[in-house]
């Protein structure tokens, strides 16, 4: 069922590319979880503690927008790797890698305030900017792009996978959902690191991720790395005031995590969340089921290929 | 002394950029040498041993073009990279993240062609792809980016800094250095790990580096970490066939070793070289001489902002 080679990447989608590039790859005594969970989980020299690796870009015109302010594309360039460590359970970030593409024209004020934005971030979760690469786009062309790689460890017991969601599980999300950019969410959203940890502390996470793509894409992963089905109530998920249910489920950059919960939480864990984490919701949105019974498809969300800016 | 923050990039020059940006980066107590070096050096937890983190791109148009074999893109990709590794001493690169920003326009043949390359590269020098990041231009852009980002390990022993460099030293190179463009190396060099071992094993490096900019950069940067100058005989300079002297000197990606020696090598070290790396050069091109009397300046070499395309 290959497709022929020369189809383009619009035509195959992005998830469909990722599996045909992971057939041959990833694979190596040390290596855990490569890629299709939100972190590289990796086997570290300290018993009990596992290493993290994650890369990831923001480009000019697709996550963010000439005008947009320099500082906070920086503060997102890092804060989006940061979620993602922080969906493994609370990861912590230690030393980031920056490769920065931009324009000679570009001015030295747009790429320190750049540079303002991701050590704001570093400071805020505790790593340190080691290292980086500068290079540019070719003559003509004015685009920008700043990708950020992370390393850091987690502790082996809190290390959730996105493929350890089972039938009867509950599926949970942090915050309300959609209009991510009209709001600019999407630019100043703070990763949910402490709430992450707290969740596989008190809640007994079974499976967790970020919400990136849509919560309607990111479920799907979640459920096909997981081997199950779902079913969602789609009147149950929280949204973003004046966002319609298509935009909770597709409209991406929400940021929040996406979890699964083998028990309801009590009254008491319910309490403590509303104490810690103040005015932040944490919805139960549907039901892990056999794959047999359950929803697997995609249902919209963003595909790097095939959706449109 | 700081320039007007309107200043473009073109104007400042890419090293002035980084060590502004590096002013207020970069400490932490784990981090031995952040930027500045081939690669960020930071302590481990294993005694004796030092982790390595480095990141590299290339990008159309600048490092490779449309009709380059995608093949030979992923293997350049990568092994800009490992020549980093190569030049602390031969460290061991053990985890890559791969970041491609491409266009929905491009075929699925095409990246499967770059991974390849880039899988190539990895056995070949004993790493693996453990995750990665898709993300495509804005619409009407066609360009196409691969950054790799490489983690790894080398023995505290074998690491050489940039900084090592002494007074009466020698300076030498390996190979032959010019016209890495027109002849191709650049996409199909071997990074120089095994060289890097050997030498620093058998000759008592005191200071490496790649050269991946020219040698009259390159070298202007060693002497730059290390507080001292430098004497080059422009004759001495090994040079590819065709190469002028200018060229030798500047044309960049010669990927091969800058390095200084506290002793001549002997006849057994000349011989046993010459049995190891048979045909490859190892050239005495100047020396290390204290900062008041020798050179520094930047004798021409590539700049990312200030060098045409």
């Amino acid at each position: 069922m290959a497709p022929e080679p020369s189809v383009t990447l619009r035509v195959l989608g992005e998830d469909a590319l990722i599996q045909r590039l992971c057939a041959s790859l990833f694979t190596g005594a040390d290596v855990l979880s490569g890629p299709g969970d939100d972190c590289a989980v990796l086997r570290s020299d300290q018993p009990g503690i596992f290493r993290l690796l994650k890369t990831d870009c923001v480009v000019e015109g697709v996550h963010f927008l000439a005008s947009t302010e320099p500082h906070r594309i920086g503060w997102k360039a890092a804060a989006r790797a940061v979620s993602d460590f922080a969906a493994m359970g609370g990861g912590q970030p230690r030393e980031a890698l920056i490769t920065l593409i931009v324009s000679p024209e570009r001015s030295v004020a747009w790429v320190e305030e750049v540079y303002r934005g991701l050590r704001r971030c570093a400071d805020h979760f505790g790593f340190v900017i080691v290292g980086g690469e500068t290079s540019r786009p070719p003559a003509g062309c004015d685009l920008a792009v700043i990708s950020v790689s992370l390393s850091g460890t987690i502790a082996e017991s809190a290390c959730r996978l996105r493929s350890g969601a089972r039938p009867a599980n509950g599926v949970w999300v942090t915050g309300r959902l959609g209009r991510s950019f009209p709001t600019e969410k999407h630019l100043d959203f703070v990763p949910r690191m402490e709430e992450a940890r707290w969740l596989v502390d008190r809640l007994g996470v079974t499976a967790m991720m970020d919400l990136s793509d849509g919560v309607a894409r990111d479920l799907s992963r979640l459920a096909e790395r997981s081997g199950v089905g779902y079913r969602i109530d789609e009147t149950a998920l929280p949204r973003t005031a004046g966002a319609t249910v298509a935009e909770a489920l597709a409209d991406g950059e929400d940021y929040e995590l996406l979890l699964t919960l083998e028990l309801e939480p009590d009254a008491a864990a319910r309490g403590e969340w509303a104490q810690r984490f103040p005015g932040l919701e944490l919805t139960r949105i549907g039901d892990i089921v056999p794959l047999s019974t359950g929803d697997r498809e995609r249902a919209g969300g963003w595909d790097a290929f095939q959706t449109a800016s």
